[in-house]
């Protein structure tokens, strides 16, 4: 326990929230629009910042429960702070929507409560987008990626990158965890940077390439067009749809790439079956659809599209896929909780979980017939460590339960019917965006009731931290000891 | 490997069940029916089952793998062999719904796809009604009853009892496997006959009560009337509502309370769950449909008789829920997973796996916050051993796997809405009998495609046996040494 280091912590990152909110206050002033929005919260969170990390404390260790905690917290703490300017600028007056907005943000679900964003102002949307690129690869692995390098020594971090980093597991690409968050987001920024490029060549402005470029990136989904990105043209639409595709992958694996070792990359059973399942849900559905759109290369595109929106839990919209068949409606179902790879900024309960639990249960089956027998489960070639096995199979169940009694929650809230209220949580849980029913592609979030919104900032945040660090928050044992 | 073993004991069990057709068959006689469609199948099933068992094979040990396989095989052919009388006596002519019926039947699921019951044959009828009571507690199970002591010498039929008697666990009641088979058979008739007789003193016929006891047993729900048990007295209602709790309770209970261990009875965890489940879902409904129905005993029943027999699985239906809120609706939903209690004749995922996986969750939280200590899942006190969890984890995930997958093909198929193709999966592999949609309470399963059917017969033969024996026929390497 230390928890004078989880509020140093909270404080460094105060603070460096503080500093990025300068971005769209430099935005607010090339566009001429009011600098009051950026300027207080800038203030308040440089001064709580300051206050809180004044001092590293002398014991800088973090035990397991001081990393996970931290993580949690941090989460829950840049949303309070980061909801100011919408509040401020009046963009989103009501606090209970403002926070949901930002908790949509940073958790890149890209659920919105804005029922015209054209009408908004460019600074607003532009730390909108900002947040989404801040969650996607996780705010305190930022902060250790900026952390002058004498402050970073030691492994302690290690638990940081767990809770924060998707997936079952956390590769350390180098001996240093600091350098391997320095590593992660220079792939991450590169890449950004790249199809913001190749955006800028499209119809798009250089403002609308660097929002959604932002925002692909992270996954997240939110856009500067009230029909999301609909009204785009087909080249503008391929490259989103490929880089929501390439940042659905193992960032280590560009990693793996730049330093020469593809035939890691081609061999990693993950990537494959990732690829193989987008494979699969684009013909399925530019089939299912055919009749509907008319054309091939129209089919192709929208299910391509869609299939890499949802799989990446991007939750970009080209077409209405509520006119679809309930077939291709169900794949889009599926694909929200199928998630992109582990290491990903994609949400989702990842492919490799879906992997090793798919292995985990053919190995039962045949334990169950020779229950002597030793068999162990292979990814990769390597056998999978028992304590990773339970991570998975309990962070599955606790994911159902969550889905459940929340689903409860919102459906006794709302008196929504059950498709509405089931797909609103399963979109929220996995960080997708749009849901089905009431609150479809063409819908949003701003009718809900604040109670419903809570619920959905919850799951947000317990889907985007993959559970484990929100529902410390809601542990006894957590707290017994805090003094 | 025993094969000779296995076949030894599909003989037996296909003799056995040729005898049980004399039942039906003196039905048949007393009400003046035709008596050829029990009287061929009888002859069939004696020939076939004594030229498979005319000697015991001289190795008669049963290793694991035998077990389950008996069991998975077991099933598909009493099913196969019992649907004979139906296809004979022309109630369901064609091959495929006569083998749905069947194995809605033997798996205790009740789904029908017969339009018009009044019609039918009283002795197919009792038919229909045996299949259940008998899978209720399991076809191998009442042959371990049945055989003679000399031939149940061994602890070999212990993978007999796992295989079939449903929950994470088995518990020998007493020290012979055979012995137990006949205790719980003996508690499972004796509460039969009390509810038989309690149902004689309402508005029942002698021929009504029968089958409703047998199919409130098994917790079934085939009824002989088209709008199941809605027409019935309010008396007739709660005397089925509170036996069909009974049949969800685990019926060692029953054992424990006959030789007088009261307080390990009051102190069952998972009897208490259960029971709190129960009660927190009808005081929900009842508040939800009180403007509906107008009056608060009706409420009540209504409520009380769907939440019972929905969570033991039974399916019998005495109000259309179909007009109820989606709230309820979705209780509903939720009680078709939950299932009674481990050892009754109830299916679904039963309440003590509910309540290990939520202990084993909490243990997981507690785990990541401190990875060194070593943290125990107790129920009843006992440590719960690391087999039982994984077991247990693994079922629920193989069975949302197999959910899932059963519900894209079923919506393939049958191209109908969501909420219909996924209740009816829902409703199959849970082994309650209505869904919602266009399969609800008011419905039956006569209009759906062949391939459908029998996607849901595997669903529910899978359902019934708690996946593993079913999953072991379509297992590779089942069969690499079969000779």
């Amino acid at each position: 326990m230390n928890n004078r280091m989880v509020f140093y912590i909270l404080g460094k990152l105060v603070f460096s929230i503080g500093v990025i909110m300068a971005l769209p206050l430099c935005a607010a002033i090339i566009f001429s629009e009011s600098v009051l929005p950026f300027l207080i919260p800038l203030g308040i969170c440089i001064a709580v910042g300051l206050l809180l990390s004044f001092k590293m404390p002398k014991n800088n260790q973090l035990s397991p429960r001081d990393g996970f905690l931290s993580v949690g917290l941090s989460w829950v703490v840049v949303s309070l702070f980061g909801c100011l300017p919408y509040i401020i600028s009046g963009a989103i007056p009501n606090f209970v929507d403002a926070f949901f907005e930002t908790v949509s943000g940073f958790s890149t679900t890209g659920a919105t409560v804005i029922t015209n964003v054209e009408t908004q102002a460019n600074s607003i949307l532009l730390w909108r987008s900002l947040t989404q690129w801040l969650g996607g690869m996780g705010v305190l692995v930022f902060l250790l990626a900026i952390l002058p390098r004498s402050s970073s020594k030691s492994s302690r971090f290690m638990h940081i990158m767990k809770a924060e980093v998707t997936g079952p597991t956390v590769d350390k690409l180098v001996s240093r965890i600091a350098d391997t968050a320095r590593v992660l987001y220079g792939i991450y920024i590169a890449l950004t940077l790249v199809e913001f490029i190749l955006l800028c060549f499209g119809e798009m402005t250089v403002f609308e390439s660097l929002n959604h470029a932002l925002t692909t990136a992270s996954t997240g989904g939110f856009g500067v067009k009230n029909d999301s990105v609909a009204s785009y043209s087909a080249y503008s639409q391929y490259v989103i749809a490929i880089f929501m595709l390439l940042f659905g992958i193992n960032l280590n694996m560009f990693f793996l790439l730049i330093t020469g070792h593809i035939l890691r990359v081609f061999k990693n059973e993950e990537l494959r079956l990732y690829l193989l399942v987008v494979a699969l849900a684009t013909i399925v559905i530019s089939i299912n659809i055919f009749a509907l759109v008319g054309s091939v290369e129209g089919s192709f595109r929208a299910a391509l599209f869609q299939t890499a929106s949802i799989i990446t839990t991007t939750g970009f919209v080209s077409a209405d896929y509520e006119q679809w068949s309930s077939l291709s409606q169900l794949v889009i179902l599926l694909l929200m909780f199928c998630g992109g790879c582990a290491g990903s900024t994609a949400g989702g309960m990842k492919v490799s979980r879906l992997l090793l639990l798919f292995k985990n249960g053919k190995r039962q089956v045949k334990y169950i017939q020779r229950p002597r027998s030793v068999i162990s489960v292979k990814i990769d070639g390597k056998t999978v460590d028992h304590d990773t096995i339970r991570g998975t199979t309990s962070y599955i169940i606790m994911l159902i339960a969550i889905f459940v009694v929340s689903a409860i929650c919102v459906i006794a809230a709302e008196g929504c019917d059950i498709v509405t209220g089931l797909s609103s949580v399963v979109t929220c849980i996995n960080n997708v965006g749009p849901a089905l029913g009431e609150l479809g592609p063409t819908d949003n979030f701003a009718n809900l009731s604040a109670v419903t919104k809570l619920i959905l900032c919850f799951d947000m945040l317990a889907g985007r931290l993959e559970l484990f660090p929100i529902l410390m928050l809601f542990s006894p044992s957590t707290w017994k000891k805090f003094a």
